[in-house]
Formats: structure tokens, sequence, C-alpha cells
């Protein structure tokens, strides 16, 4: 697994509340805003905002778990590297908390704890590109 | 308040054991490892493993809130952008955690947490250097 975090997803309770803080308030400029999620392009990372319900069933974990929760994202290049870091990372301690398995948003993803419950999601997303140096972009 | 992550600190309640999942497990390369911190260079930010207590002291909240938890941190190139931005945070809602100061480690920093209770540290940290995009390195 290679050394990067791609994304950081801060679990949130009230989306629109959220958007505001972090656009209106500390000015920041929103890449992509949906009803469900919001992306801001950070440097060669992506912060997203997101419910904790839909945090909760994306990485298969009880809503009250998700509370005041975040994930970690490690995006890869290719679809079949996401299911290889899951089983490694199971291999040496780590809880799988999802089953990698094919997105909505057309990728492909699964969940890991590691040993204190922090949550990391193993993604190919064809929506987002990759930087030369593993930093990943909004847009393909 | 720039659009930037500098750091992850992951709150782990066993570093050693913490320490050995990532780079054992997971073939991670520490950049400076102490009784107290281990930090990884991950592209250009850097991800630290740092016992629940101690982020509980350092974020000014109770260790039973730390537990779990985790933060995010904004770094400056001036000492005195510290103090700027959170009172700029405060102004748009957030909460301050702890009034800056100056850290043991040489630098000086404060913690807001935003309307979910996500902690940020605002930090100004000679130890690290910048990059011209923002990023930050271990070593000055």
């Amino acid at each position: 697994m290679e050394q990067r975090i791609s994304l950081i997803t801060l679990g949130v309770s009230d989306l629109e509340r959220s958007k505001r803080f972090y656009v209106e308030g500390l000015g920041w400029t929103a890449g992509f805003v949906s009803d469900e999620v919001v992306f801001f392009q950070a440097g060669p990372l992506i912060v997203s905002l997101f419910p904790f319900d839909a945090l909760a069933a994306d990485a298969g974990i009880p809503v009250a778990q998700a509370s005041g929760g975040f994930a970690l994202a490690h995006n890869v290049r290719a679809k079949e590297d996401v299911d290889a870091i899951l089983t490694r990372a199971q291999e040496v301690g780590a809880s799988l908390r999802s089953s990698a398995q094919d997105k909505p948003w057309g990728g492909y993803a699964g969940y890991f704890a590691d040993p204190d419950g922090h949550l990391w999601e193993v993604a190919w997303n064809p929506g987002f590109a990759f930087t030369p140096d593993g930093g990943v972009r909004l847009g393909s």
C-alpha cells in the first residue's frame, strides 16, 4: 500500500451547515456540490463533507459509530488493486468493514479499519484523475 | 484560511502496535519516530500517530472525547497567522478548543473544532519545510 492519502471524508450532521462553514466561513471553494456530498480540492488531495448516516451506510458500520467520525481514502489506479490492498490489510491486523463492491458513482471500493478503528476506504474512482506524484484531482 | 491540509493526526491507544501496523504491516516508512509520536511523509502531507491522551492534552479536550478521534492540521508559514486564523474560525462558528501557545517542540499552535467537532490544529512549526505549492515536508 503506497504511502498516500487521496481523500479525507469528514462526517457531518448537517451538510448545508458544514458547507456554509467551510465556504462562506473559511473561504474555501467547492469543486463539486450535490445534495449528497461536497468536495474540495485541497492541493493534491480531496476533502469531502458527507453526512454521518451516508458514511455509515457506505462503510458498513452502525450510524452511532460513524457519528463524530471520518474516513481516509487511499485511491488506486487499477480496479484490481482494491481487493489486493483490502486482503493485505486484513492479513496484518485490520478489520474489514465493507467488502469491495461496485458503487453507484461508477467506482469500486471497500473499507477496512486500522487497529484503533480509523476507517480507510480503498477506492478505484474513474472520476478522479491521478497526478504523476500520486495526488488526485476532481474531474477525469 | 487556505484550502490545504498539512498533517493528519490519528489518535492511537498503543503507539507501538499502530507503528507495527503501518510500518511492518502496510509497508510504510516512518520519517520520524520517538516514544511520543511517529511521523510519515505521505506525499505533500504528514501522517502522524499520536496517543489519544497526548492528543487530548494537546488539543485541550477530555481524553474520552479524543478516544477514537483524530485531528487535521493546517500549517502556516508565519507565526502570526495562527492567531488570525483561530480568530477568523471562531467568527464563523468554530469553537476554540485550545488557545494558541508556544509548544515544547518549538512551534506555536492552537485548536478549533468545526461544527461537528472535527479538530483542526492551526500550527506554525519551524521544523517543517513548506514546498512552493503549500505542501509540508519533515525536516526544515
